[in-house]
């Protein structure tokens, strides 16, 4: 066994060699076949340390005085993006990127049995402005017994938008957009990848799938392989032109309980951490946004994606 | 004319004898009689340099393909809370602290002459952290054409709160608050500040007026008098708790072209910036919150406010 790693952070609770250190993975990919908690994997899946909701229990709604509780019953995990500690999401190969989108999904198979489970959270904090709090590149995956506010808004306006041109809203961005050709950063066959009208951050970009689905997991196994090469591509860019930003990144898909959605579509929000939210922001749920998207798309879109060497085969 | 005071951040705007640098006051409170933009100020009132919206023209709503768009009509004002520097709005005695309150209403009604304005934001970014740019101590007020969401929110929750119980949820809060006395960390005959129930920050902390008003403009002047002690009380304990920190203030009031509302209470949110929001913040619209409101307000509560040297008088 190899001695606990210890980084310029400190000791790293990720790294190959501190399986025992994590909670019990709940799944890895382990190519050669190695033992569970042991070292030899590419990606690996551990229940949250510190979780933000437990699993075990019931929610137990209830009453104190004029207010409302429950507890917080859920699932908080961690996708634990590669054994090196010293490399980022956009560092790895494309084959690489795709296991974690493979994770991503496996995981969402697993918890969606649990039916007190309404919604499942994936998203990325990268580097400390974003709020990461440990170096190691990794994900985050929290199942929710509530679907989220901002999805049932999300959905709320994509449903109205249905009821009234019976068309989906995602779909007809993908079509004005890449007709319009201004706000356009790359694009192929199974992915649009844009700088949105009206972003609430400077350089924000979504991925949007160019076919109709609305749950991330109901994917087929090319639009996997597809999106590890716009997520590489992207996060290549961005490193380029802002300089190896803090980031958000966020996979906006419907609440698991629910059928194949007509009116909803899932993508991927990517948000650099380039301005503070202050007072305004928090005050009105507006956002004053200095770079418009016309000019953020057109920097992404020149950057030279030069291949830089790939973590894994 | 003194001489424009370099300060470590470089050139001070808001430092008196630079009065020219700003653009022309719209308000300023001048004890000694001094003339309009000159120094021999205690309160100044300036339209922001670089503001978030502009005050000429019309809205001009239209369509951009399936998007909508429309001017950025608005003002954006700077309330420059003290002529000195180095000192804190806490730092700041309470009869100062009360003309800064006054200068936010006399604004207010100022601008709500003006029918292209729904609302107008006053908020405060103390620090980097919290989004602050000038180091210099102020305020800042935004006339928007349109009622912000969140303002929108919160005004559709309480008033389904009325329809359902005919009172004021605000006024129910005060009242529950102030018998259980757990979230309490201070209170006089105008004002209770506390730690509300569900917070989303740690030592969030809201000041609400004991008596219903919908409108902060629409207050009695002894109101402002009570406020000011309120708030430099949250402010001395809340900067020994928790050593200075950054924070972002908003005053929630009502839309200033609605009557008196029976269902909406203006009150202050202070939310210090201790922690960072990060994906799962961005993708739900929840927050975690690892701070229980009632050790927060124990924490306050038990702060022992010496009386710091204040300025002015």
């Amino acid at each position: 066994m190899r001695e606990p790693v210890v980084k310029k952070g400190g000791f790293c609770p990720f790294c190959p060699g501190n399986e025992t250190k994590t909670p019990s993975e709940v799944l890895a990919y382990r190519p050669n076949g190695t033992g569970r908690d042991s070292d030899g994997w590419t990606v690996r899946v551990v229940p949250n340390k510190f979780p933000a909701l437990g699993i075990e229990g019931s929610l137990n709604r209830q009453a104190e005085g004029m207010f409302d509780k429950m507890n917080g019953i859920g699932a908080h995990e961690v996708v634990i993006e590669t054994p090196d500690h010293d490399v980022t999401l956009a560092d790895l190969s494309e084959k690489r990127i795709e296991d974690v989108l493979w994770a991503f999904r496996d995981r969402i198979l697993d918890l969606k049995k649990d039916k007190r489970f309404k919604y499942i959270l994936i998203f990325k904090n990268h580097g400390q402005a974003a709020g990461a709090t440990l170096e190691h590149s990794h994900g985050q995956l929290i199942a929710l017994p509530i679907v989220p506010k901002h999805v049932l808004e999300e959905m709320e306006g994509a449903k109205q938008y249905f009821v009234y041109k019976e068309r989906c809203v995602f779909c007809d961005i993908v079509r004005q957009e890449t007709e319009a050709d201004i706000r356009v950063i790359s694009e192929d066959d199974n992915f649009l990848t844009l700088a949105p009208y009206a972003p609430r951050f400077p350089f924000e970009t979504w991925i949007i799938p160019q076919r109709h689905e609305s749950a991330f997991e109901n994917s087929s196994s090319q639009v996997y392989e597809s999106l590890s090469k716009s997520l590489k591509n992207l996060l290549t860019r961005a490193d380029q032109v802002l300089d190896s930003p803090a980031y958000n990144l966020v996979i906006h898909t419907a609440p698991i309980q629910e059928p194949a959605l007509d009116y909803y579509h899932w993508h991927i929000e990517f948000m650099p951490r380039l301005t503070k939210t202050a007072g305004f922001e928090w005050g009105t749920g507006f956002y004053q946004n200095p770079t418009p998207p016309e000019e953020a798309a057109k920097y992404l879109k020149e950057a030279k994606v030069e291949k830089r060497e790939a973590v894994g085969v």
